[in-house]
């Protein structure tokens, strides 16, 4: 098991793959989650600010976290999840694009009420085909110190 | 159409409706893009410490994005979402769960760089049928002044 003595900061890891999106994913989670015109009619995203048909930021958020699952450690001593931060989405995703994901660990603290436990941050980035940034945030996680 | 100017801080609106979670919505969410076992199978969820099937953090804040679509207000002048701050899942999303989006501006203030334009930052929570705080996070957007 890997505790939170075992974790290294700054020790970037990528996504074994890619997820590359097409427009019809694109339209599909738009019409359930975010049914925006311009993430729905090529048309209409053409008279926007992107030009073009782009993903709702939501859905590059969930194209993350699927890409995280491919690179998991399998035995680490992970309580909870406590929140994310910090989205940013500094470029559009579209039709074609292939996204992997680079994540690290950046901060690490034991807490302070509960000794048996501590605090990792992770920051993830997803970067597009051309290495351009597409989206950031960063995950809060809870998980157990080494026991005694 | 509305502009910087006539937004109105701490004027807390609803949606007017709710969204009803499903068995079927949680997994079909999570197979997709956050496949954890406890999001996908009620018998290894009775083994989390929630105890029974719960939704992907992601699919709660699609959730959100959904019903904040119902109370968008038509004529206001967004130029675009800058990002997400601060999202806390305080209590689990489970089956039958009815989700309503409570939303507010809490800060907006004039661009330093560009005299047209400023920034509004909204505080979205979601509540189940109990009253009970599942979701909370914060929305970055960039809005036009009105014309001088």
């Amino acid at each position: 098991m890997k505790y939170l003595e075992d974790i290294v900061l700054h020790n970037p890891r990528f996504s074994p793959g890619t997820h590359t999106v097409s427009t019809e994913e694109i339209k599909r989670f738009a019409a359930e989650w975010d049914p925006m015109p311009f993430h729905l009619d090529e048309e209409i995203a053409k008279l926007s600010p992107i030009g073009k048909l782009f993903a709702s930021s939501a859905h590059t958020v969930a194209i993350g976290l699927r890409l995280s699952h491919d690179m998991m450690e399998k035995d680490i001593a992970v309580i909870a999840g406590l929140g994310w931060n910090d989205l940013r989405f500094p470029k559009p995703v579209c039709p074609g694009d292939s996204l992997r994901l680079k994540s690290q660990v950046i901060e690490k603290r034991e807490s302070q009420s509960k000794p048996d436990r501590g605090i990792i941050v992770s920051l993830n980035e997803l970067f597009n085909q051309n290495d351009e940034l597409v989206a950031e945030y960063k995950i809060t996680t809870m998980m157990f110190r080494k026991p005694a």
